[in-house]
């Protein structure tokens, strides 16, 4: 392939130039960005051409449109789903990123592990494999996460390639799927060391997610231990008169 | 009623003695509770006492044990389940605290009210009431909640007393019996005016619940923009297959 001199459209150029102006923190969270008019009388075009610029920035989850109060730069959060079964893999190329994961620790145990989630007492036997990972979208770190595995069910894990989405690896090594996942969130402030590990030089808020995974009833494939950045992250849920009780 | 004299039960003054001190913050979370031999040598109690106590501690939410390591205090949190239709009052009385609700601020609009809730927008028809208010347990600021109510649904909501459960007030007085919320949740740190509200020296770390909720298909009868204290909060969540898609 030859490469060819291409222009790109002006709506484009006009988009970036916007999108840059955010990802300088120019524009920040909440600010209005230039209005359609603003872009015709700024950049001399087309009323098309700025309308066009707009729904770019929206589509791309820029920026939020409030009717009859304008265009917003929206938060540059990514929103995972709390009550569905899928993993930051799935979740980052959903919304358009590049997913990536760096091992960090691994240690296998011999001992049963116990955490507690939602007020109850859960306990895997051992021997366990616990395995920290940073993940990463874009290159940008975007949550960690520690995860103690049934050796029992998952023979060997260790040994695998463990910077892929560990689902696939259950589903395609182990022939597990998981039915279930509890999980139990709290808020916290991350300082000290998590600024090292985030590369952020104020302390952030931040969601902690405890969880242990089923595959059928009462058999316990995995807990977890997870920070994610407040940042980054919004958490999405639907409430339900059937889940009542 | 006449009173009589009555000297609790020894496991009962042990029980009461060790809250206090974590009350006190003399035992912080995550700090481990006498033993059963500690209390047995302390206090000079049986061992069918010393167990009474800290059962006692642990299901009144105090303490978690945790197998071959001992019983440490616990987060003195409420949990919440984000997937359950249940306002604040219930969720109190659930956990055994005293709910009440102070009404800091009332606006009746006529314009329509818009929120983004997980990237989607939605909007309810004018005239909207607005409701501002402090939800607290035994006393303690919990969380601040707003909520845009629609007026054609809730015609003269304003009138009624507003410092009741808002979804007993729309079962009992309009009938509206809501079927789904959609929520979404951030982390955010709370500062500056939030410290006065919640009555708190430092800045502490939040949910902020955003969400929308319906009386059947489409019908929105209230928006809600929350903030839950993230010392006093913890949210539960299940993921599940068949919530895949």
């Amino acid at each position: 392939m030859t490469s060819t001199s291409f222009t790109p459209p002006k709506y484009f150029q006009i988009s970036r130039e916007i999108i840059e102006r955010i990802q300088r923190g120019e524009l920040s969270i909440g600010a209005p960005v230039p209005s359609e008019t603003e872009i015709i009388e700024r950049y001399r075009v087309s009323n098309t051409t700025a309308r066009k610029v707009l729904h770019e920035l929206e589509k791309a989850g820029w920026v939020t449109r409030i009717k009859g109060r304008g265009t917003f730069v929206r938060q540059y959060a990514v929103e995972r789903a709390i009550t569905r079964i899928f993993g930051f893999t799935r979740n980052m190329i959903e919304v358009g990123r590049k997913p990536s994961t760096r091992l960090i620790g691994l240690r296998v145990r011999d001992e049963p592990h116990s955490q507690i989630v939602n007020g109850r007492e859960f306990t895997m036997a051992g021997p366990v494999c616990e395995i920290e990972r940073l993940r990463l979208a874009d290159g940008i770190p975007m949550m960690k996460e520690t995860r103690t595995i049934s050796l029992q069910l998952c023979p060997d894990i260790q040994q695998r390639n463990l910077e892929q989405s560990l689902y696939s690896l259950f589903e395609t090594e182990y022939r597990i799927h998981l039915t279930e996942i509890d999980q139990m969130l709290s808020a916290i402030m991350l300082e000290g060391p998590w600024l090292d590990i985030f590369k952020t030089p104020r302390p952030i808020p931040a969601f902690r997610v405890e969880g242990v995974s089923f595959a059928g009833k009462g058999l316990i494939v995995e807990m977890e231990d997870s920070v994610y950045r407040g940042d980054m992250y919004q958490f999405a849920a639907k409430a339900s008169r059937h889940d009542h009780g």
